[in-house]
């Protein structure tokens, strides 16, 4: 009989498979009293463990797929991290040393009391942390359990085309599935934002967590249908269901076709509104998408990778050749650099001033850059340099303020002047922007606008502050709502100040990536929309079918809505109701 | 010679006094080993130390003045708690027991273990939790190390008139100082949100902390002017500085009368506006300073105060006699109560819902409420049946959607339609207002504003959400700043929103009871006020010598600038240079 169950959809897209239940015995972990004359050879069986685990750990990790994004390696840096830790194996060959206790019970022993350390602060954050801690430790114990067999042997080698279903995935097991050829992710904990969420999204395969009691409903080789967008899971599916989801998969299949098509036609309305459409990138590796949907330039370059996983920062000439080589690919187009916007969530192992209980409300971006100025002077620099091979446009992230564009514009021109002096190259010209995603900015976007060369809209952060709430927080994120009058309003507000100042302005939060909002954006007179390259050829489509000038009229009965359910009504019918634009 | 050391003014008001300097020896951690036969002898030591220092932290929190506000009982509550966590005890007994160490070692080691636990965290908010592991084990310590001694016997009972030099003041060692009779704190370590600042101000000592070598420059006896506004301390200053300071000491004291004197004044601008000066009170117990200055009701009544400190919620019945106690000492004036605003900064000892990474930015408040919907109606119970006591307005704290005012407005139908089943008296008109603090209300104001009854602006977090910044953050605190243009916008949008939907719009945040904004405030259109009884006299006055027409067009001007630098000193200018009305 067919079973439908439900979870949350956290990586869209079909799969089609059978079931490969991933199901690990709990570990039995003996106790006993090493011999005094054995206490140092136990002493380097643990060691040998936790080097075995950390083999296993940097072998996955050189493994991981080219075109994966950076989230993969870092999950399994962090569980690297943990292990070189000492927190982890002092208390433990010291325990074996003094208590003469076996390595495994030491292990759990100390395992137990920095869970138990963790679960005491009461900071789901760091309750949190406990999860990579007891999957860091559980490696290294099944190691210390089963020295001959490798961990990794735990899994078949022949799961091509298979749905894993598992109670919870560590970082390491999501990439060796991946690379065995698995097509779906279906797991009994997890949330949102888990790991396993996060990785199946970078990984492009379909995911859905939270299935409260998969590993018991599921057996071995149970037919499933993932239906990674809906959380929908169906076991052992009725034919019918099967080729009802075997004619959507091949719809989305049609769709992508009929976009690729697109990837050289002009993003130009049916009235004749030429719209700029630009790539969001995070590393230069992520060239290939933004040539494969043809963007029309960079309208976000992220600099932070080159600040991750290293304990100094970047020199400028690492910079620079980061810089240039994503500008030469792109000859004649802009490229727009942000700089540095660490904090908050994107911590590097650089040893930087950090900020408190709210790392979102606290010392990140150009306040963190304004203070540790040789940091960001050694950027400037970089980014003028690559300025003479290009068309490079200088973005800062959270400004809040009319002072921190000026203290930015002063220490551009400070830097502008030593290379004049040292006669290095540079585009005299180079527009500096400014990124509009802390509500006061958008409330004095006027302001802004005055002092400024470029706006863009970050809605990811402009929604989270505007709101007060955290969108990663699973406790909240329901409140985030790109359509919310005020977010409308103080999005309408940037693009009226910047057309009222004359100068150009963008958008590249995500909603300038989503389906659903291209028309009421287009109406509110948005023309550059910088996004995933994955995302592009989509939005091409809509303003290819747009008339602007009635997106216009449909955009301003928006806004005089008063009410949140007229709004989001209004906004559908603009996006006529199932024209499967958002389909897959 | 003089010396002249500056540090941060944490607590405002000039002491002038002799030093006592509070010079603690760094404890010696004797290192031995117990014979078998005395383990549980030595266990039971221990116990008795954790014990006495129970007793002692107990006794002064007992002991805290009456008119402290909550912060000085809460730190105390921390500390015991910290006390009783088996976190400190367990480990320390277990080795007392199981490698025979002496108590003292024991403790030092578990109490080594747990800072390197907190430092390795890398959280700074949690780094600072190690400094009350630490204050809590050194006083365990030294009543290890001094069984006789009574810890509070280290302090001389003399000290009437004294200024305590010290290089940090636990909370415990505050209050107790307090009571001895000392004017002033004086610390080389602490920040304006170190427990010393909070403390001071609490119970309204002057102090300076961060004076980098105090406790080395000061000698005991050494004479000492602390201007705690300033930050600035004189160490044997010559007698024309000491003239100079009792002349200031006696301005402020003359302001205060003349002060005093305009209580039972109304308060009513030379061009005869009327303006409403509302309290914020915390704790029913703050309604003796209400009464001292004579306002015109409570403008905003935190319930927080019930659910602290606490494990489980307070019943209807003792918030219901909590809030009807308020209610009956002010007969015929308004009594606005703000339902829960707990999360944040807030924490309750209640087991309810948490929040992660950004708590500001989490559940709290109103969504905690919704979500908690049987704890809500409880307080919606109490306040309802209160209502029929008085003038209760209802106040919803963090609204940042109509869903939730909408939401709101349905619970508080329900409990009147059971109470008048049960037949239990009410207000039928009881007036539901919405705290405008997240910027989306502000934005929104107008669509708010046709949903409830009042509106009041929350400044503290709404400069917060609208910068991005959290206050209490060390490392972006600069940022905070109440004349920002976008937050000055937001303000007049909320009070013109409140003028067109025809009702009262008031302001609770800081910024109403700071004389530096009184002015323009009053010229755009605000006229309810509510703040910290002690600062309601100096608003009135300011009030009586306003022409509130010329505070409009100064304010229009100021609306009008287009550099922040421009409405500093048009602000300034409206309060007139010098005019002594901020001194003190």
């Amino acid at each position: 009989m067919m079973l439908a169950l439900h979870g949350k959809g956290v990586s869209s897209g079909i799969a089609i498979g059978r079931a490969y239940v991933l199901k690990r015995e709990r570990l039995k972990i003996p106790e006993y009293v090493i011999p005094a004359a054995f206490v140092e050879d136990e002493v380097q069986r643990f060691l040998e463990a936790v080097e075995t685990t950390r083999r296993e750990l940097s072998d996955i990790r050189d493994h991981i797929p080219p075109d994966a994004p950076v989230e993969a390696a870092s999950f399994l840096d962090t569980h690297l991290l943990i292990l070189n830790d000492t927190m982890v194996s002092d208390a433990p060959i010291k325990d074996i040393r003094d208590n003469q206790w076996n390595a495994e019970f030491a292990l759990k022993t100390q395992s137990d009391r920095l869970i138990a350390v963790f679960e005491g602060m009461e900071d789901p954050y760091l309750r949190n942390k406990k999860i990579d801690v007891a999957q860091v430790v559980e490696r290294v114990l099944r190691n210390l359990l089963n020295p001959d067999g490798h961990e990794a042997e735990l899994i078949p080698d022949e799961l091509d085309g298979r749905v894993v279903v598992a109670n919870d995935l560590a970082p390491a097991d999501a990439v060796t599935l991946k690379n065995k050829g698995i097509v779906a992710f279906v797991t009994n904990l997890g949330g949102p934002i888990s790991h396993t969420a996060i990785l199946s999204r970078s990984l492009g395969i379909p995911a859905i967590v939270a299935v409260h009691g998969a590993t018991r409903y599921i057996d071995n080789n149970d037919v499933l249908i993932v239906d990674g967008k809906r959380g929908i899971l169906f076991v052992a599916p009725d034919t019918i269901v099967i080729s009802e989801y075997e004619r959507r998969a091949r719809k989305i299949e049609r769709l992508q076709r009929e976009l690729k098509a697109l990837r050289t036609s002009e993003a130009i309305s049916r009235d004749g509104v030429t719209v700029q459409l630009l790539a969001n990138i995070e590393l230069p590796e992520d060239m290939a998408g933004v040539h494969q949907a043809l963007a029309s330039g960079i309208g976000l370059y992220r600099t932070e990778f080159l600040f991750m996983n290293r304990k100094t920062p970047p020199d400028e000439e690492e910079q620079f050749a980061a810089y240039v080589k994503v500008i030469r690919e792109l000859p004649g187009q802009p490229v727009t650099i942000r700089t540095l916007d660490l904090g908050a969530d994107k911590h590097a192992d650089i040893d930087l001033p950090t900020t408190a209980v709210n790392p979102a409300l606290g010392l990140r971006a150009v306040r963190l850059c304004l203070q540790e100025v040789g940091l960001f002077k050694v950027q400037l620099r970089a980014i003028l340099r690559a300025s003479a091979f290009g068309t490079v446009r200088l973005m800062i992230p959270m400004l809040s303020n009319i002072d921190e564009i000026a203290r930015v514009v002063e220490l551009v021109r400070e830097v502008q002047e030593e290379l004049l002096r040292t006669g290095v190259d540079f585009d005299t010209d180079i527009p500096i922007g400014g990124m509009i995603e802390v509500p006061a900015a958008a409330v004095s976007a006027d302001l802004f606008a005055a002092h400024l060369d470029f706006l863009s809209i970050g809605t990811n952060d402009l929604i989270q502050y505007t709101l007060a709430i955290d969108r990663v927080d699973d406790t909240v994120n329901y409140l985030y709502d790109p359509l919310h009058p005020s977010v409308l309003r103080l999005i309408a507000m940037t693009i009226d100040a910047a057309d009222k100042q004359g100068i150009p302005v963008a958008m590249c939060g995500e909603m300038a990536g989503d389906t659903r909002y291209t028309r009421l954006l287009l109406g509110l007179g948005l023309r550059e929309f910088s996004m995933h390259p994955s995302a592009l050829l989509e939005i091409k489509k809509i303003v290819r079918e747009s008339a602007i000038a009635d997106l216009k009229q449909q955009s301003a009965q928006v806004m005089a809505a008063r009410d949140p359910r007229a709004v989001q009504m209004l906004v559908e019918r603009m996006n006529g109701d199932g024209d499967g634009a958002t389909e897959g």
